[in-house]
């Protein structure tokens, strides 16, 4: 049976789980609890050597990387509804929406939501236990977001950071606003990736993500929210929790 | 017919390039001429309003992002000698490898490449005409880049992207050391995309990528230098000339 490692429905972990959903497709469902590092221990390290979630196993195959799950779950199990346009061209659309969701705008809403959520989760720890934690974590870039997470990222970087998640909503509201869908004409892997990172915008960048600013992409939000399968996710899966947001 | 917009066979040009050579597809193809910032001219931005080779006209139909475009040429050209595996664990295990080179490997290398030539390239011209220059790029991410390039990088930065370099070619001489290929036991759209940036690494990087410390990466990249495609792609297209090397 399939076997899906997240950390529930947000982010990247959110896109193989709804793709899942979507599907209707039978998984096991493990989650992981970020604010005990377990996506850094030995067990988790033995199925993904980058300490990341998603992870899929499927039969004992691992297929990492959250955009290539959902692509993998489209090859290996087709469905009567597709999550995948027809056309070649159409296809190729899709792939420069999640490939841009990969690139540009997964990066600059992680940076912010390490800087107000994951950075707190470690305050809490000595010098001694945080520096146990960052030396279980296998990507070097990672270790460094982790010290950054904690010492709160400087002003500049957050600056340009927001720059960039201005940049992404205003892309998202006028494609959206000519087009029901990211890419051809249908609900697509495209919505999915985005929609796992642009998802809860309105309450935590309210003052990008509003009816004034983006009615075009709140309207598409709502609609992928109404979908039966992204309630059943949401009513089944609990989602991650990090505490508190940091208050500067 | 097709038409390929390209800078010629190297870096992220040269992916949807040996593709069409491997393909034995027939197309057109506008060499654009980066030293005079050909990609930046407004007849190229009515192409690709982003101002970036390569982009694939298909009768009309634009498709842009290197790694994209070879997908798509898969999915809309499928040829006898198919260039992605046939199972879904091994074409995800494709897209692992070129999402990599998208997110990683590119990035490192390019940088260095930006402070050694493409930095060099714009020194002799006056600051008014640089700045003229910089207007006409449309992605504030390349603005940046080219200021960063114009002035060299500065020496943690460079220091940072040799370090992942070192990692890059690490994991790929590993990696080829127990694999012919890099997905799936066949040649694929994973060495196409790897091979774009690893190509030369032993001239331009000699002291990381040698017979001593890379052999097996050695070993691939003689293997598809001597491919038919390539030698043919490489007979036909010209390189691209940045001018001599930044010399500290």
């Amino acid at each position: 049976m399939l076997k899906l490692y997240s950390f529930g429905p947000g982010a990247n972990s959110l896109k193989p789980l709804l793709t899942l959903y979507e599907k209707g497709l039978r998984f096991e469902h493990k989650q992981l609890n970020p604010a005990q590092f377990e996506h850094h221990s030995d067990w988790f390290k033995a199925i993904n050597p980058r300490g990341q979630v998603p992870a899929l196993d499927d039969e004992g195959k691992i297929v990492t990387e959250s955009t290539v799950i959902c692509e993998y779950l489209e090859d290996e199990y087709p469905t009567e509804a597709p999550l995948r346009p027809e056309t070649s061209f159409d296809r190729a659309q899709m792939r420069v929406w999640t490939k841009w969701v990969d690139e540009y705008f997964c990066w600059c809403v992680s940076t912010v939501g390490w800087h107000r959520y994951v950075g707190n989760m470690v305050k809490a720890l000595t010098d001694t236990e945080f520096e146990e934690m960052v030396a279980k974590v296998p990507v070097p870039e990672q270790q460094v977001k982790w010290r950054r997470a904690r010492e709160g990222f400087p002003k500049d970087v957050l600056d340009e950071e927001m720059r960039k998640i201005g940049v992404s909503v205003r892309k998202l509201d006028d494609h959206l606003a000519d087009n029901e869908w990211l890419a051809g004409g249908m609900f697509s892997l495209a919505d999915i990736c985005n929609f796992a990172i642009a998802n809860g915008m309105d309450m935590g960048f309210a003052e990008l993500v509003n009816e004034s600013s983006t009615p075009h992409l709140l309207r598409w939000l709502r609609q992928i929210n109404e979908r039966p399968a992204t309630k059943d996710m949401f009513a089944h899966v609990p989602r991650e929790k990090f505490g508190p947001a940091r208050e500067d």
